[in-house]
């Protein structure tokens, strides 16, 4: 994307990207210019952290991170950015992601990170918390909001028109 | 608090206060104008859906839910407005929160609401990332989460400095 | 079905259809006419409360609320109608439906929801609970009953005769 | 109580009376006639039968039953009765009542049990849930119940017009 | 078998019996005569009932319970039996056997339960600890339980032997 | 006790003699002579062992482990005795026994432990187990437990009399 | 102490020190010099960061990280050095050490931690098992383990040998 | 392996090869000579502890347990050795490994087990642990350790320097 990013999205892995490209898809269909980053907490903790703190002084907005078991991006990302972050636990491959959930939902007082639900909802709805916040000084991005919103709603209740079977 | 509120804390039941506190405190601490209202997703679900319908139009930009066990409330809150919702569950009696914490986190994808730790963490966490977004478009606010992460991190650096016995 | 619903049959998701059609199939076997709906708490929240609130009105005695993840639909329902309301967890992809199943079961004192297990075997038995609750005030349909749980009994006691190899 | 009891509330143990007993109050407060027993599924398994099996002729409408641990009397009395019956899970010493939630509410599909929450909100909710069935065909009853909605409403609704601190 | 069941496999279901075949044949492979039953708790507690109430005058010694779910077939049995009942809860479809677990072995005081492994190794050693009982007076048995026993360990120590690769 | 034992009672601690002295007390009720050991799996793994494998010839008949948190004395000493063993999870300190119960329940296919509920219940069905198994060979001890079981039914049945209030 | 500490024990709060003393005391039985900071993953990471990568430059030889809830400290120490990092799991106020567990030991492939149990037991044996990866080259510290498992052994088997009443 | 095994990998059973392999590769990698067993701390219980009780004196330096469901093998190898024994959960059929893992990693005090995560990122990184604690006093390993860590952080900022797209 051309334009300046507004939102980073950072993964442990780039086996994350699978479900986190539905945040990206989310942000794209808003024209929300973002860019999406494979970078550990643990393996490449100083590319991580140098990302963080920089990120507000190139013009982001906001930071959402996503990984897996002991997942500690979101909450590295948080401790060198004063910028809101979000999580989106990954599924793990044996626990199925309630590690992932807990390693980032329980932060201690003092530094916040912003969860949401494990895999592909979660993606989606850390995405379109994203937008919620832009749209607070944001006109036009409040206004896709709510026709965002007019058609999920239109789209449920065409399925209710028509019961089932 | 005289000027408009910027923030509503609402709590499933006045027993969440003690808890929810720890959330206006930190509030009032970056002068952020709030309101605490008791409003039950359950027993009053009109006042409910009603305060979160008309929050936006009252000049309000952020939404707190605080709740136990079924913990509905922030979720019935983020389903009538378009502004951010934040989420924190309250500890439950028996389950102590592992229920209160999964019926706001796992919001299924469409509707978001940012979840933050069970109990008095999360309260406060809740409140500094309010403030994160509201900084966002204003620097003097930046200028005082700064100021707060700086005497935070100072804190635990005095204790760093001495040895413990 | 052209006769007045007795049930409505309310799910967040038409995902949820191929597990919710065996409460369907068990209505229908005892005769009893429903509607099954597709109405999302947080998608469309006004739809849901409407439908809730005038299920009454409409001649309905029972709503049956389906829905997984962070599960608000059953309580958000049961704040809007004093009909009785019952719920069935549906699997979640990754937490397996424990999260649906306590955003369910979990409701604070003052609005219940009856909950049944996680799936088809919650589907069908909250069809069954229902028929039980309709036959208090309906002896053919309590025959009915009586009859299904004698063919049940003999199904198993079929099996028991032949010793397994 | 002189009338004759609609509702049989049956305990695993007198231990669980405490927690019961809000059961009993709740029923007790819209005057609805209701027996309290200790009969255990294990360990006087034919008084507990024997209880369901003749629940219905006596004229009862509705059975609850409320145990901890390997919480069975509610399922053993749902076999032995085609009456609505209704689980209250009772905390356990150690594993909280997690384990009793479990062993009540994944009823396998052909013997449904309606379970409610962990406890004292799980003995109310069953309760009103009992008053909200029999209201199906009692005006006055339904009208009892609109009123106390009414009244939980202003009680809350109560709390929030004076704004917390 | 011609012989006098010394020991009664009794599953909640016919669906039990691909991992209940597993207790079977390690019963078999010892000689010890047993009878493998269809018998459900909640759809014929009669027959459930019954079978146990006689198991001891028929000469039974031991009875081995398999269910899944709300599993309460175990503790069912063991009300209505003086002789030592087994439990092996069985998976369930998606809280994957915690639940039946749980259900079987958190028996409260009085009553009790002896409960194996969820699946395959439960369904073993339920049967290799029924050798166990009943080898304390039968030193054939005995000796065969040593034998099978040792043929195990060789059967481990001959991978030891050779290091993988 | 005087008499050669024929129950060993293993605790990991003597912290866990609170809690097994229910079983002991059980034991004693019926007149088994038993005795009563402190023996670590992992502080004292050679005592531990050299008991289990010499306890047949000394004439014991079930041995009975508990323990807590990774709790592996009853799996350990079922590896050097082909006598029943069974086991009792303690409460842990904070994870209240969920995980002595798993570290005890879920053994491998081969080496079989009979595991009961976590704390007292647990230690009381223990002692009740082995009666029942001793039982089977001891016509006396057949009368003293059926004449506990009638005790015990008498006990709830004359709770059951009296309607609680 | 004044001789170059070889282990640093990190805490993410002074909270956690009435458990980690336990580590400390043991560290100080076995006359090993340690160091004990108080240094937040969140709150002052740079100075963690900053103490990890230059522990192994200042002669230290084990890290061993404490933290609660989203417990990130140990993975954040272990990615700024090569030395050996244990983790040791503070219980959490609500869900009582189960998140810290999982956020320490799910660790990703690549950086390890090793992690011990929740609270005062993984505190003592954090520091035990610093002892035995030191005693692998200095045989007076391996004498010393000796002793002290000698030791730990005999104090078990006097309880041993003094039958409980 | 020609040289002196300076590391022993021990399983339970050799189905846990195909997630240890992961270990055993780690470690080739590194050049440190190792050995790999199947050996059962129940099916043969005097093999496993003759094998810890011997490899100090044989020249080993670190004892890898694996083991899954009631794992106890790391465990009892602690018992009988001084060397600093690792333990990596197995993923069971059913429960996915919660159980291995709280059945090694909660150790009561007094004999240390060190903990790694579920499956093949706990067997990779049991290996890398064991290099990082050999390389304290192996200057040409801690090299080589070195190099794998900047190998491994390349290979994620690889990924990093190129936008997803």
């Amino acid at each position: 994307m051309s334009r300046q990013a507004l939102i980073g999205i950072v993964m442990g892995s780039d086996s994350d990207w699978p479900i986190m490209r539905h945040c990206a898809e989310t942000l794209a269909q808003f024209g929300i210019p973002y860019e999406a980053k494979v970078l550990s907490a643990h393996r490449t903790p100083d590319a991580a952290l140098d990302y963080a703190a920089h990120a507000g002084a190139r013009g982001m907005k906001v930071l959402i991170g996503a990984a897996g078991g002991a997942a500690h991006l979101a909450g590295v990302l948080a401790a060198k950015t004063e910028l809101p972050v979000l999580a989106v636990p990954m599924p793990s491959k044996y626990l199925q992601g309630i590690d992932s959930l807990l390693a980032m939902v329980q932060m201690p007082g003092g530094i916040p990170v912003a969860t949401f639900a494990v895999g592909e909802a979660g993606a989606v709805n850390a995405a379109l918390f994203a937008v919620a916040m832009l749209a607070l000084n944001d006109a036009e991005l409040a206004a896709k909001l709510s026709a965002f919103r007019a058609r999920q709603r239109e789209k449920v209740l065409a399925k209710t028109l028509s019961d089932l079977p």
